[in-house]
């Protein structure tokens, strides 16, 4: 089946091994899964499991570590609407990076970007990535080695070095990777020169944990790097957090029902789940019990295993159940609306209070301030 | 014979009035001129003598002048190097019409561009938009009417209005209008954005005087303005200053021989003028005192009829003596050379305390802070 993948699209099934060799990037093997688990102790359910599967030069970051050389940690949001479940995965797994390796985070919010490919005027991007901002810090990243940054803010800091940075990228090389045509507008045209200058804020080896159809910027970044006297950036790749209504492409943040909203309520997320997460069950309870359910295409259970249950013993044994017609697709449905009711209540206690966090991250904290108070060039 | 006119090549000897027509501009002819006299008293030497010759709506700024609304002036300087002669004329003329219309006017110094089109990096462009402003503000514009800003600086205030612009144009237009090919490079290709983005500054009509090699850009500024809610500019161009060495081109800052630079002292200017000023006179002195010169092509007399001899009996008797043999070439170089330095003496007396008027054109003056406290969107 074909699929289609680019920053702004990804449709179809994707096939994550053929996107990863047409990529040329590497998959994160046991080998390399063996050394992170060697400096970090038990590796995360994302690594476990596979969601996050292919890096570039995760083993030169590793290297670095391990000769007691430093690196920094650099991802982004865009946002174009509220965030969702499938939001949070690669910022999850950021912050357990940068627990573990404690080192700076840079997370860009690209309200410019997401301005001139959306049919929303400045005002409605600025107001979602200001709540955009509140959510992630409700996660709880480091205060003084984090540093927030809105590009439409942070602009008056960083237009030097973006720059230098555009000067070395062409109308073709963007034309190839990401697909621009003669139509595109020239603000997009230019912002790939912003969302790599993060990569050059320190210089130091940068690690970018993002979902895989963010690759095209990073292949611009090792194109340049070196001659602007940076490091090529280091990825880490995830797949994508599938739909609720389907495991083919990305979870989309425009329709509502192929969504949890980190602001939906508990009865909602029980109607939404319930409603339209599809299932790989079957389709009366007797045939189900003789035939079982196919959790590689039941996106209840996709949403434990990539998020929501972080035992693997209790992963398997609902795996095996439902496998076997044990457990009913309505049942795993029920893990899954308590498991995520439980954490958006925690998520949004945690945001209510989060203003002051906000503003350290922005602007107060030890990165933000040395950010804030420097003209890069 | 071939020319080539873009922002950022002129050759060939320009056909001008082929140029107009190409850029389906109109001709300043003498109503437009009798009714700008009739608002501003004696026209300036640049209209009288059609350096300044061709427009767009320049009639509608006056309907609008007449009517008693108001209208703002905007130009700029691309800082690639020191200023030479030729650079002051748009100024020059821009003051002009600062004092007899009394308006607002918006001084862009492209220090963006000239780092994305030059071998140069970011703080000799730097180094140079400081002296560049230095030089301008030693013209005299009103301090609390005139808002002098490097784009490097001002892109804090102006991201959002940059951002707005870009959405509207796309690659097709630049192409068209600039000649980018894949090879350009993706800084370059957004710049039109912002060289667009003073003539919205204000919700009036904005009047631009340039060169006519600058054309594009308004052209493109004129394609997307009332879909922004703002007027289309108007725009009245000049020829290009002549290259000491010969009428064809504009001066060029690189070349050493082909410009006068406002730095160069006394012996230098009469070196220049004397060695590289191109004569419209005969070879030997029996034969111009037979057959006469040719003030037409001749850059000593073209400099004194363009910008330094503001007397229209006196550069009238200096073209028909040299017509008729009677002056000799090196008799009209002297003329030419004790009005230079004297130009230049007097301007670089005023640059040596100009600092105090570059803070309040650049911050503290009344229309820079206005423009400073506010985020344009």
């Amino acid at each position: 089946m074909a699929f289609k993948v680019t920053p702004w699209e990804v449709s179809g099934k994707v096939d994550y091994e053929k996107l990863r060799r047409e990529f040329g990037a590497e998959l994160i093997d046991e080998k390399i899964k063996n050394k992170i688990e060697k400096n970090s102790g038990k590796l995360p359910l994302f690594l476990r499991r596979n969601f996050f599967y292919s890096h570039r030069d995760l083993e030169l970051i590793l290297k670095d570590y391990e000769e007691g050389k430093d690196f920094f940690l650099y991802t982004g949001r865009g946002p174009s609407g509220e965030m969702h479940i499938g939001h949070l995965t690669p910022l999850i797994f950021t912050k357990w990076l940068q627990e573990v390796f404690n080192v700076n985070l840079y997370i860009q919010i690209t309200d410019d970007e997401k301005f001139l490919v959306k049919k929303k005027n400045l005002k409605e991007i600025e107001k979602y990535a200001e709540d955009n901002i509140r959510d992630i810090a409700a996660l709880g990243f480091n205060p003084d080695k984090t540093f927030i940054f809105r590009d439409t803010e942070f602009i008056k800091n960083s237009y030097n070095l973006i720059l230098k940075t555009s000067k070395l990228i062409n109308f073709s090389s963007v034309k190839g990777v990401f697909g621009f045509t003669n139509q595109s507008n020239v603000g997009l045209i230019f912002f790939p020169s912003y969302q790599i200058i993060p990569t050059f804020f320190e210089k130091k080896r940068c690690l970018i944990p993002a979902a895989i159809d963010q690759d095209p910027y990073w292949r611009i970044q090792r194109d340049i790097a070196e001659r602007l006297g940076y490091y090529k950036a280091s990825v880490i790749h995830s797949k994508f957090f599938p739909s609720l209504t389907g495991i083919t492409g990305k979870m989309s943040a425009s329709k509502q029902e192929t969504t949890i909203y980190l602001s939906d309520d508990k009865e909602t997320v029980k109607k939404k789940i319930i409603k339209y997460a599809f299932s790989g069950g079957q389709s009366t309870i007797e045939e189900h019990r003789k035939k079982g359910g196919n959790p590689a295409i039941d996106v209840a259970f996709q949403w434990l295993n990539i998020l929501f249950e972080e035992d693997d013993k209790k992963i398997n044994r609902i795996r095996e159940e439902y496998k076997k017609g044990e457990m009913l697709t309505g049942e795993l449905k029920t893990i899954l609306i308590e498991k995520i009711n439980e954490f958006l209540e925690e998520h949004n206690k945690k945001k209510e209070k989060v203003e002051k966090i906000v503003e350290k991250l922005k602007y107060s904290g030890k990165l933000a301030r040395e950010m804030w108070n420097k003209t890069i060039y």
